[in-house]
């Protein structure tokens, strides 16, 4: 069977073709291909497959091998293959996922897709979505005390739930601490995911994100959405800006929809017999 | 560049062909390829160069880019690739190493070596050349506390340094905080692996390895071989016994030099730009 490798910033994948609908995978050979020093390793695993009301379909797989609706970092991926391997020429390139339909728009330099823009869909803020266990409309402005400290927060959701913390230096920040408190407080549902946010100027923020259930990660993008957001609503940033993750950098547009730019490389290609 | 991605026990290499002797790689770039997240992803590096003295040579990096001497692991997936791709068809098959001359007796299955046995050289037990901070002769039958109770163990070195706890059971036994314990302890002036062993009968053991430097792994071929040789000498186990390790099982013959027979697995074969 023949495979690629990809990555953006750092979340990486690998990727099939099933264009003639004929690859069947079970869970468990979906966690061997994905598994580290068994397999090819991997965060996750994408099907490209014909779609019959888009230009083309998507399925993503988590390591573990249950299917998830999207995948930010891998739609990109995902976008670049599809183009860069002239199954579909169009751009913007119209991709059927779990999550319905989802428009990505190409860079491409010298006919090889550089960057993906994805529009990553609106915020959504009432508590009862998030969920955040609050008899309120809204969760904007909270605070909890953690270790006799006050933690200002913003909780929404970008169709998973995130809580978003402003700090000072983030270099410095206690986020292992302070991340595992707040994904597994009882206010939080279905857990949370908890983003770390300094602003390094009204066009710059760096971003770091502690997962649920994963904790530190190279690079969420759902977590840069909503930390941009929180940062655009309280006016403390522009609606364009950059955010610096450890796996590298996002470009973020905060309109009624939330747009995500951001690279997908091809690492290498390879045959595996299953 | 191609490359063959393979593993012993889930112990996982790169491996790369260097017959025509005009690959160079700097160390950036062998810290790249073995990235899980950016680039291929492996515990180590191997490439395959022509001999002037043995059938073949071995050179061995660490994922840091470090060249080392050798490894248990890295050495089966070695001889297999250079059988099963017809380099040299030679059994035992004399590998030269910066460890020196390694001699490896292939097992073959229909023209495919499945499992690699190789000589890993005799024990030293000698207090200085392990090295351990004792003014005596050997170090087999130590004490030191650790919180409050006396953990008892051997002191050897297999070319690295090893110590052996016996316990009880293991799948219960405080691995993590004894291995940090000993590792980390004054007397092991080049820090130490700390090999904890389970009996299960006379020709079978269970052993869990802390990697100095590098925690739990799935597979110390070292330590193994060290925890077989205390076994012996104890009297505890025969000289011809099954290891069954986190990544899967080894077989080990305890004589002067101290024999280890496992697999070797071709997980797939790839190609990379650098």
């Amino acid at each position: 069977m023949k495979f690629t490798k990809m990555h953006g910033l750092g979340n990486d994948f690998i990727v099939l073709e099933n264009l003639k609908e004929d690859l069947t995978l079970t869970k468990e050979q979906i966690t061997f291909l994905c598994d580290r020093k068994f397999g090819i390793g991997a965060d996750g695993l994408i099907i490209i497959n014909p779609s019959q009301i888009h230009h083309i379909k998507m399925s993503f797989y988590n390591s573990d091998g249950t299917e998830v609706e999207m995948c930010g970092n891998g739609i990109r991926c995902f976008a670049k293959y599809v183009y860069d391997n002239n199954i579909v020429r169009e751009n913007p390139l119209y991709v059927e996922t779990l999550a319905g339909l989802k428009i990505t728009y190409l860079e491409i330099k010298e006919d090889v897709v550089t960057k993906v823009q994805v529009n990553m869909g609106a915020p959504i803020f009432e508590c009862s979505k998030i969920p955040i266990d609050l008899n309120q409309k809204n969760a904007l402005n909270e605070r909890l005390s953690f270790n006799g400290q006050e933690i200002s927060y913003a909780a929404l959701s970008m169709g998973n739930p995130h809580v978003v913390i402003f700090v000072e230096d983030i270099e410095n920040y206690p986020i292992n601490e302070v991340g595992v408190f707040f994904e597994n407080h009882p206010l939080f549902i279905s857990k949370t995911n908890v983003n770390f946010v300094e602003i390094i100027d009204h066009d710059h923020i760096k971003v770091i994100t502690w997962e649920r259930g994963a904790g530190l990660t190279l690079a969420c993008g759902t977590g840069a959405c909503a930390s941009a957001t929180v940062g655009v609503l309280r006016g403390l940033i522009s609606q364009r800006i950059r955010a610096t993750l450890p796996g590298g950098d996002l470009h973020i547009e905060v309109k009624d929809d939330i747009y995500m730019t951001g690279e997908a490389i091809e690492v290498f290609n390879g045959k595996i017999t299953l």
